[in-house]
């Protein structure tokens, strides 16, 4: 019972573990990433979350974006669209690198987990990173033009459709990948990171076995809603197409009896005691990371926090 | 009876045919390209020759190496290779949006020959270049340590391998691209590019009904073995391998009787009365392409040789 799993979707994701990792050693954290957002285009297989999270961790991520890598540049893609080709999804020249060797290897037969590690060993990260499952499940969303591939509604389409409600194909099917239910089993703490619950961390609980493995241990989610927004992305937009008030209280109410404890932030100090009395254990701090120093200190709350959690808990 | 077509491999052939655009008119110009050399490689169709000429002829070619993109980067490669991907095949950045643009217009089933005419026109190229074929015929290489598949031969065991012969695979049901034998039938005169006669002009002229439509009309090929050597690539280590001395001569034994006029180096000004004796028209002159002006005025002189052989043999 001594290990951290954290459940990660893209860049929101990435920034809590990055701090994660700083405040814990690679024996101690596993993170476990979301894949419902990996889809085949050119040809090549593209994971943008497992992608965030590992450049993120070996120091490579672009920091002004949040995603793609530092220093990047973008000929294949602007030779690319002097033919006419598909320009919509934003492939730079390094990151095409990592899509290319990964897209051989797959072909060859290797599964998606293997091919991560041999990739952080790379990258020099010593973390230890999942891909929920080796099989995929490709998100698709339901909305008032139809039902769309994730990525032709959330980066061609810009998220401009009207959602209502989403789907991960053939996720009944799927296995968690190897070391994800182990990490789980030996979690001493599951931290939910500030991503989509929608989109990023809905696959991962989705895929059976998951969500039961989580719902046994000591959990803390990092909610993504400040103040009524999320601060990336369409989580907010979803809450509210579907229905909901975006807040902090309605992540909370998504995720449920799965957690034990939630970290909200400073200007969502008015939900707490709505929360305390639903039953949750609650930290209000500043949430949001603008820099790395933010994401240290964020881990670092989220951590000792968690840590009283699991020994009231426990005691 | 109005087209001049030139058969053309890569580098050699790509020059020739750049200089051929500066003497005609696109309307007169068809290029015929050698695709015995394409290949899959990290899921991505590659066609070597056909790129070159395209590349030349769109003022694109990297000047020094002859083949591959002006201004090229190579951050992809360096980043595949970072993650133990195979680098021998160097894909510059620029190179990789014409792989990944045309191997994404092939697995949706359009035709090569289609995809090349609207790059060529992306490009700006105005003159007609055509794929052999629309169907596969990969070189493979008979040596010494077993069959190779042609890049495997050619850059990554840099043609170290001894050849003892070659193989176009399913040569035999291929058919010529649409444009090929309508541009054969209506040729004032075809010009045989100095490229390897083995592997370059080889496999264009084995496809079912090629040969036949090119042996009826007035050609002049051009000597890609001067002085003994190959200007680039293993030529002339092919025929050594073969039991062939390579010069000039032996390039004309081999096209043999499809030969009207051959033009060969002053260095190979010796071989000139062999070459006539055995009923060839000889042109002479300085046929190695350093810049762009000799490009030109070689060209200009395998047209007005070329004029003077079709005129005697239609007088």
């Amino acid at each position: 019972m001594d290990k951290i799993v954290a459940l990660a979707g893209g860049v929101g994701g990435a920034k809590l573990v990055h701090g994660l990792s700083q405040c814990l050693t690679p024996e101690q954290l596993v993170t476990i990433v979301n894949i419902g957002d990996d889809f085949n285009h050119l040809g090549l297989r593209i994971c943008p979350d497992l992608d965030t999270v590992c450049y993120t961790l070996a120091g490579k991520a672009n920091l002004a974006t949040g995603w793609g890598r530092a220093g990047e540049t973008w000929n294949a893609l602007e030779s690319l669209g002097e033919i006419g080709g598909p320009t919509w999804f934003r492939l730079g020249d390094l990151d095409l690198g990592t899509h290319l060797e990964r897209t051989r290897r797959l072909r060859s037969g290797e599964p998606l987990s293997k091919i991560t590690k041999d990739f952080c060993c790379s990258w020099e990260v010593e973390f230890t990173v999942l891909p929920a499952s080796d099989d995929n499940v490709p998100t698709w969303v339901y909305t008032e033009e139809g039902e769309l591939p994730f990525q032709e509604y959330f980066v061609h389409r810009q998220c401009l459709p009207k959602v209502s409600g989403f789907r991960f194909a053939d996720v009944e099917a799927a296995k968690p990948a190897p070391g994800v239910l182990e990490a789980l089993g030996d979690a001493r703490l599951v931290i939910i990171c500030p991503s989509n619950p929608w989109v990023s961390i809905g696959p991962i609980l989705e895929i059976p076995g998951i969500q039961e493995a989580v719902a046994c241990r000591t959990v803390i989610a990092v909610s993504p809603i400040i103040g009524g927004e999320a601060v990336k992305g369409p989580a907010a937009k979803m809450y509210k197409e579907l229905g909901i008030q975006p807040s902090a209280q309605a992540v909370a109410q998504q995720y449920g009896s799965l957690l034990t404890g939630y970290v909200i932030d400073l200007v969502d100090k008015g939900q707490e005691e709505a929360l305390r009395h639903a039953g949750l254990e609650v930290l209000t701090v500043d949430t949001l990371m603008k820099t790395n120093a933010d994401r240290h200190r964020l881990a670092k709350q989220v951590l000792d926090f968690g840590e009283q959690v699991f020994d009231r808990k426990n005691k």
